[in-house]
């Protein structure tokens, strides 16, 4: 293990993060807010810590597949330390376990908070934690791979890494222009949606955050009841579509730019992802629609269409208080949950792609039964997948199922009920943010034992890292050393 | 698809099950009981209809996959209808629904009743109710292939089939024989739980009885509070003894009277489901000691093993009310019932041995991880697992989560809470028996609707044929019929 290499890296991470944090900065002088104390504190010492580890060693340049998981895993663990300072210094969040729960919550594009009193948070600090989901949502590591050339192998294994879903594809054959396509795209999403929310009477600053939330899939909202806060349709569907735009997958979006619309409507995930998306909504609008008290079936689909939208792409805003609504559409938000947005999108969950795969696997064997000796290869796209890459998926569903349940034992031991309990790790473990009953929409995590906010906090690292990068990281294996050279010249 | 000769066998599983009827006539003709008529009546109908469909139609000898198939799904089906006559002509049980689903929970060795006055049934019909989970556990249908010289290879399909697990061993070379060594040892753990129960004071008709339930893990209760009713620790550890005894794999039991016993102990499957049941036992005592207002740690710990015993060998036998302990013991539970028994036991649940070797894959891919092209073959009892069998594993185990979900969303419907319509999913598809909440220990499944009853009966049934078998018979291509000939001889 190269740890020279590990620590220059991480240190130019925290340099970027520090950058990161002056447009909160910004922010906080523009509004005469007193919180840019504490944000330019947080940066002095995130930024001098980074440039001392950038700085400290000598090591070679080779990255290779170990040196970049430990980078992946290590960085977003850092990053999520160093994020809670803000929160810590303006003593908004004077908890150092909550501070760091929101932030991984926040890079993670999670949106699961332990703040009760969000309306009254200065406005710099409120920035920064809304932003956090828009840096996490691309992958703070992507962004730092496209500013470093020298990463070589080791690029590509992070952006491998950190990209959502089980095979990433480069758009384009290097990863430092393919990241900067995708942050092209990114931008140009945000963009465009902060204008749309202006021109629905938004104000600049919420659109802004609002937008964050969004186009990260991240979900904090800024109001004590979310978007629920603006009685518009307008709002609502302009967030709603947004969602289910950014739960799709990134490279579709360059397809569409590039014209290539053919490729885009056959693709078999976003096919199953619209499907499913179409599918809740219309059950979910007939099962609320009288228990609700709805006047309007349209009202109701657009309440469905926002819910499914916000919990499928593991968003998590909310616009009305689904924990009141009928077991049978909890149940299908619930399954929602798991199955996440697509691969390569800034979604969490299981993903589209990996539950299309096992669909498609589990026919295979119904068709295996018949056929006993048959070679029945598995296609998406038109293309054969690998054995390899279906028994990854196969046990990555496996393990995503068992964390589930070893975890949601842990929280359980807070005393709460079976569904909150439950909920609550589907949520995190899924990125979403808002469970049912005790962590439900109209409240926060906050109640939880520091036990479970810290079992939580990794269960949504493990949910945006896709499990087995983290989890490798306890291999002693991996952690052979090369030995440390201090850095002279 | 040859219908002869599945409509001849089916008739001759018939005239079996009208034989199998037998005894609780005797019992009812013994005890003085009114039911005596029903039971005798149900004799006669569920064998004349047998004979008439075992001798109505011509037809070749060859039995290949698809009529094993056709025979086991049907053979279920049929089996739970005419079973279900006792107790709709003693109107015991006179809505059909119900005593369909009382049948189905009965020969799928569930053990979830719709019955609210079990304490006033009569004794024949009351025998007849447990001994369907006696029936049921070995199955039937080995039952019937073992007294039929006539199948070829069909016989081992069927046997195949109706045998839990991934890859049913054949015990000697013969299917036949294998039957007859697997109900030998069946009987004689029969007998000596009868033995050990009427020596502990329990009535021989109560022994008989509980024990149907125990080596079928079944889990009828024939008191309003199950074994409970029963204040006696010997009582308790004994029956809590036999069902690890029966959710363990028959073939073990036969290594072990061979003396074999150093096979046994080495057993992957064996030592993950005691180590199972050992590391649940202890974490829930220790869970329930305090807030159950325990005296005594044995006490704790007794009534901990026996409901550990009775939810992973998805029996269902109840001491205590478990739906009130602490949300953490119930979370185990819950994961319990998924989990199951070892293959080729009487038990349900994905049983042990996919569990182990689902963690066995996903260890390898996180060797994969840092060694992408090397070849990690999987091995279980020292012997590698084929990719195919993985495969069928990794599919089996998506299915079953996949209908679980798609089955409480059904469920839910009922308006039910979150933790009933869940339990009360996983309890029947796993062939455990009691859920929490709505139908929890101490309540019984007769408040759900019509449409959950018939969606929970399925469950059982997919969860007793491990899914495939049962849904497979919806594939159309199936179902090419080579003709029917009217037996004219």
């Amino acid at each position: 293990m190269n740890f020279g290499a590990i620590t220059s890296i991480l240190g130019h991470l925290l340099i970027v993060e520090a950058g990161l944090m002056v447009p909160s900065l910004l922010v906080a002088f523009f509004y005469g807010s007193y919180d840019w104390k504490a944000i330019l504190l947080s940066i002095i010492i995130t930024g001098a810590v980074g440039f001392v580890m950038s700085r400290v060693f000598k090591y070679k340049k080779d990255i290779q597949i170990k040196e970049g998981l430990a980078i992946v895993g290590f960085g977003w663990i850092l990053v999520s330390i160093f994020g809670a300072l803000p929160f810590i210094f303006s003593n908004t969040i004077p908890s150092w376990i909550d501070a760091f729960f929101e932030t991984v919550s926040g890079f993670t594009t999670t949106g699961a908070s332990i703040v009760d009193n969000i309306e009254s948070f200065p406005k710099g600090v409120l920035f920064w934690r809304s932003f956090t989901h828009w840096i996490g949502g691309m992958g703070i590591l992507v962004f730092t791979v496209a500013l470093m050339p020298m990463l070589g192998i080791g690029g590509f294994q992070i952006y491998k890494t950190e990209s959502p879903g089980p095979t990433p594809d480069r758009i384009v054959p290097r990863v430092r222009d393919t990241a900067k396509i995708l942050y092209t795209i990114y931008t140009s999403i945000t963009i465009i949606q902060i204008i749309l929310l202006v021109l629905g009477g938004m104000s600049l600053y919420d659109s802004a955050l609002h937008t964050f939330g969004t186009v990260g899939t991240g979900g904090f909202g800024i109001k004590a009841i979310s978007v629920g806060y603006y009685q518009s349709t307008y709002i609502h569907l302009v967030i709603g579509i947004f969602m289910t735009l950014c739960g799709a997958n990134f490279s579709l979006h360059y397809l569409l730019v590039k014209g290539k619309w053919r490729e885009v409507v056959r693709n078999n995930e976003l096919r199953f992802y619209l499907g499913t998306i179409l599918f809740s909504v219309i059950l979910i609008a007939i099962n609320i629609y009288s228990p609700m008290k709805y006047n309007n079936f349209g009202i109701a689909l657009r309440d469905s269409f926002f819910q499914v939208s916000s919990i499928i792409t593991t968003t998590g805003y909310v616009t009305v208080d689904f924990d009141k609504w009928p077991t049978f559409s909890k149940v299908i938000l619930f399954a929602l949950m798991f199955i996440g947005g697509c691969a390569g999108s800034t979604a969490g969950g299981i993903k589209n792609i990996r539950i299309v795969v096992l669909l498609k696997s589990i026919r295979r064997e119904f068709y295996r039964i018949l056929h006993p000796r048959a070679v029945i290869p598995i296609k998406v796209d038109g293309k054969v997948i690998s054995n390899n890459i279906i028994a990854g998926i196969s046990s990555f569903f496996a393990l995503f199922i068992f964390i589930f349940i070893i975890t949601t034992m842990i929280v359980s031991l807070d005393g709460v009920d079976f569904e909150s309990a439950t909920s609550a790790v589907a949520s995190t473990l899924g990125n979403v943010g808002p469970a049912f009953g005790f962590a439900g929409p109209s409240r926060s995590y906050s109640g939880f034992s520091d036990l479970s906010k810290f079992v939580m906090s990794v269960c949504m690292l493990l949910g945006r890292l896709e499990i087995f990068t983290l989890l490798i990281l306890l291999n002693p294996s991996l952690w052979k050393s090369e030995g440390f050279n201090i850095r002279l010249n």
